[in-house]
């Protein structure tokens, strides 16, 4: 053990746009702006301890048991049979806690991979994802996939059940680009969840499946029209709209600048666009940006490619 | 018009499976066993008429205005402004009516295959959808393209969306063999489809959504494995099931012989199984068949490879 002490390592880990629109619950993605970043050094000292979190404005625990980053590492250093290893984790926070972006997802996802990688990779990427889900339970209440899986794994990911878990990776054209901006409204994804009808129309959900089966093979084909025409939420998005002032004149000016397809990230109250391009996007998160100062909201803007990699050492 | 005066064509249509598990009302695929055959003739007395049709035990209307092929022809040359075209129609059904084979489906669009053969191909092929649908309408009272849009384009085909009609042909791996299996039984589909719930949990829905994704992404990558776990219906086929005697049954008895998945075809009583092989699809219908028979319930069984190019000229 004495061998690998003092080794560290700065890991990046994307925010993630989850549902897609059509995708509820199964679908999501990783982006390039923004992420959580964290710094761990393996110590002589037995046990996992937060060293320090910056940027969260001190609303994520220290304690080691509730925050999910250290959670997490603990969980998988049980796992694979080394409880009393050393470990001290710096957590930098990069995007809003609460904010639909993924936020919990990314540093847990950012301290499995940081500790897989100082550990020489004892478990293949995707078997970290159980213990990522389970930082999620205890960040949210819920052990959902959609922002994890694909933060882990880059690109677009669809979890095709939960029980078993079965996470694919679809294929992710290059050349997408995101949107991002996140409103200064508090949001809370239990209550995003609440508002949800537990009962739908066999119609509506026929009309989901379709859109959600054209989303794939739009990803497959890189077929941005169709990927465009497949982009719609009959289900959801007429509910939880109504959590985000001016959703469908927001949506709207996404569109006239040119986006493939508008929805809320997550639970919210962030928004997203998918584009072809850099100077589209730019233009899309001005144009939702400058709405949102109009109705006196700030927000954040983000742009980036859609990041097919995941997390990555820096 | 002289010119064209007795130029006549053969044409088979295929049979199809819609909704294919997971995609109630979205998806279908095409196969090569059992199918529907017309021979057409340009003829110099104008009017569409029907000569002969064989093999329906006369249960198909001759009256050209009622029958769905003679039907569909018209409306194809009044679309093209030749109204006046003298057509004569002989059909050879293979395959019984009210199968859930789409029966009707494989009638209508080896008609309008042929006419627009004959008239050297005055429309692109995927133009002709609308005129199969409106002959759908006529036969079954509900204008799905499900069946339709496989047997006319061949493959795996997706209906994205009706409003406005957006069908997208799915990649379709090539080696997948089809077993279908048709009891003697008599479902309706009207009744088929009076049954299932109007009101779908979101839960269940969601189950589903994942699965037709899974299952699309699964026939781009040509990932049996995929496609199988994706072969999962939670909500049409709890009900209708209860249509076909012993249903869950002969589902093990498929998959136990190796079926990458087993399910009702369309609104049934046809149902069938997908594999990997000719050998296994054989053993697959001989297995189901036997069962049916140790119920007293006599079937028609046939195995083909999934058929990717639709209609063809014989």
């Amino acid at each position: 053990m004495g061998d690998d002490c003092c080794k560290s390592v700065k890991v990046f880990a994307p925010a993630t746009v989850a549902n897609v629109v059509c995708g509820f619950d199964v679908l999501g993605f990783a982006v390039y702006a923004p992420g959580d970043e964290v710094i761990m050094r393996l110590t002589d000292e037995a046990g996992v301890k937060i060293k320090a979190i910056h940027g969260d404005e001190g609303k994520l625990p220290l304690d080691p048991a509730k925050n999910t980053v250290s959670a997490a590492v603990i969980d998988y250093l049980q796992a694979i049979g080394e409880p009393e290893r050393g470990v001290e984790i710096t957590l930098f926070k990069k995007m809003p806690v609460g904010s639909g972006l993924g936020s919990s997802a990314a540093s847990t996802v950012a301290g499995l991979f940081a500790i897989n990688t100082l550990l020489e990779e004892r478990l293949p990427r995707e078997a970290l994802l159980p213990f990522a889900m389970a930082g999620e339970q205890l960040a949210c209440g819920q052990g959902h996939a959609d922002n994890v899986a694909p933060a882990l794994m880059g690109g677009f990911v669809l979890i095709r059940s939960y029980d078993p878990l079965d996470v694919i990776r679809l294929h992710t054209p290059p050349g997408l680009v995101c949107a991002l901006i996140h409103p200064h409204l508090e949001v809370a994804t239990r209550d995003a969840r609440r508002i949800i009808r537990q009962q739908v129309s066999l119609k509506d959900a026929v009309q989901q499946w379709g859109n959600i089966a054209g989303l794939v093979s739009g990803l497959y084909r890189e077929d941005h029209a169709l990927i465009s025409r497949s982009l719609q939420d009959v289900i959801i998005e007429p509910v939880r709209s109504m959590l985000i002032p001016d959703f469908y004149t927001l949506k709207q000016k996404a569109l006239d600048q040119g986006a493939l397809g508008f929805g809320i990230s997550g639970s919210g109250p962030a928004v997203f666009a998918l584009s072809t391009d850099q100077d589209t996007a730019c233009s899309i998160r001005d144009a939702v940006q400058e709405h949102l100062r109009t109705l006196g909201i700030e927000s954040d803007g983000y742009v980036s490619q859609v990041n097919a990699e995941g997390p990555r050492i820096m």
